[in-house]
């Protein structure tokens, strides 16, 4: 009888499940993109049930005509394919300190790939839209109820005009050259790259002008930066990634043995470029710098080393720090918010070598 | 076309995979017994490829005369089934501050289930062994490398006589009404209720009666609790399980909302048997009995829950504290040791009450 071999692979990390949240096991993944399956979920209500036969993309309010199209008229306009990686805006919440109220995701709701579609100022320019337009507000068919109201609402996002009539903001309806999967986002998924990904609405119901600004509950309460713990004073949104640097390898608390260590990672922003990665041995008080090969798309994480001999055995705390070219880099410690967006600090693990 | 059904289950969480080790999502779980893929899993090595033809059960030492056994052989044997919590060692190894090296378990490296098998003690008593007898030391097939040695070990345990020969410790080959599964030891693993799961060999290869203490690494070095971080002064072994609790809802850091809610989790003793599961709303200050049902076998957990209406919005800080028939009970802090063994803080939680 022939050996029995056995497959070890690593599994979402699972932080709620209604709604349905897991994360990228990061740590454990060498790869460049995610497949459906490695891609972290994050889900603000039940997954939408979705007559696919029926489908129409409606465009509506301050437009030249109320428009509806079918995935073949999507298919029909020129597509983009942009690599992009997305990133939930509390993605390593449970970071903080002091702790933020909200699921406690690690350093794995960030996952990326390649998205195909259409640029939505090429549908705006199909339908045209009214000089009084200030916004855009992209619905999704996701809907319910939420912690702090007994109403319900759907999923809905608001971008400014500027930001939308990018041409890499694109209404999406492939990923890694394949349909949308159903929990991320089939049939039409909004990219919106270089933003925190709650502006990449998924199951895309409806598009429409407005001109005013969108207060509803997913731009005017949530995905807002709240300094203050008691007040809502100094409140701004969440938009544009901060630069930020996960190390993949070692892992906080790992023991490891031997004289050659390969310390990786990857750095991101949603700004400029990754100019440079930077990797501490001594707690910060001297730095190294990494080695990566500068990102083919503004929007894709770089993937750096540094080779590290450690020259005595004991602890160390090593420490990574990204800048980008817009001269952001990441701090000792995160800008702390009350609902917990947008943690950044240097990343931090501490090791002991045998 | 029909609508789209969404499937949603929790993950094992990974926390390595070299060798494999993944924790049971054991907060988004009700059930009472783990199957086979909700498991946790906790290894010291690669999986070891075993060639199931020819297994043979080896028992050697001081032993009357050397003996191997087929599974045919063992299954001729009267058999006992019993349902047992195994506990890894380092269970909630996460949570201890100052942080312990290794694997950062959270509050899943639990789980439970039906082990069905033999008495260590009927196969002894087939063999019969000398009165010089000391301790039995049992050896997997699973072996490797060190980080703290350059040699090549296999994992083996060793037990005292009397545990050894209690009529629960078995050598168990069905899970659940089934033969064990690959990962979780199959055709054989050694049973031992009550004690943390690193005495619960996989694999067994070999039994062996010994005259004097064993000290493998996996007896000696590892599984010892050392109360000092420098030195090794004060060291004594990992046995019996303690007393513990763990909270499954609602989870740390969750926001809930109304005014009813049923906090519930499991608690669970290596000795003797719980009697009684208290909950603090406020911190410590005052506490409320939890119900829970007495268990069928001492080696079970309890599934306790406590109905709670908070009569203010805000912050609440939620303690768990189980209390065994043997008089222990949790305290505010963990034992800490410095390879991290043993966790059994009272488990706490903090939520925020819409």
């Amino acid at each position: 009888m022939p050996e029995r071999k056995f497959t070890v692979k690593p599994s979402l990390t699972t932080r709620g499940l209604l709604p349905e949240n897991q994360e990228t096991p990061l740590e454990f993944l060498q790869a460049d993109t995610m497949n459906n399956y490695q891609f972290f979920r994050r889900n603000h209500f039940e997954y939408p049930a979705l007559n696919q036969a029926s489908y129409r993309l409606l465009l509506g309010g301050l437009i030249k005509q109320p428009v509806s199209l079918s995935l073949q008229d999507l298919y029909r306009f020129p597509a983009r394919t942009l690599k992009v990686a997305l990133e939930c805006a509390g993605n390593k919440r449970g970071f903080f300190e002091p702790k933020a109220f909200g699921e406690q995701w690690g350093k794995g709701a960030i996952s990326q790939g390649y998205w195909r579609g259409v640029p939505l100022a090429n549908i705006l320019d199909l339908t045209g839209f009214s000089s009084h337009a200030e916004e855009i507000v992209i619905k999704g068919y996701d809907h319910g109820g939420r912690k702090d109201s007994d109403k319900t609402y759907p999923y809905a996002r608001s971008l400014p005009l500027e930001k939308a009539l990018h041409l890499d903001t694109i209404i999406a309806y492939e990923y890694n050259g394949q349909p949308l999967s159903y929990k991320h986002g089939y049939p039409l998924r909004l990219i919106v790259p270089g933003w925190y990904a709650m502006a990449s609405v998924k199951w895309v119901r409806q598009i429409s002008v407005i001109g005013t600004a969108f207060n509803g509950p997913f731009q005017a309460n949530d995905y807002m930066y709240y300094p203050n713990k008691e007040t809502d004073e100094g409140a701004f949104p969440v938009t544009v990634q901060n630069v930020n640097s996960t190390i993949q390898s070692p892992q906080d608390m790992e023991e490891v043995s031997g004289r050659r260590h390969r310390i990786r990672g990857i750095a991101w922003t949603g700004q400029g470029s990754i100019t440079r990665v930077e990797i501490s041995l001594d707690d910060g008080v001297s730095w190294n710098e990494a080695a990566f090969h500068a990102s083919s798309s503004p929007y894709e994480w770089v993937s750096w080393q540094y080779e590290w001999k450690p020259d005595r055995a004991g602890e160390y705390s090593i420490l990574s720090k990204a800048t980008d070219s817009t001269g952001r880099t990441q701090e000792r410690k995160a800008f702390w918010n009350r609902k917990g967006y947008g943690y950044n600090a240097m990343d931090h693990v501490k090791v002991r070598v045998h």
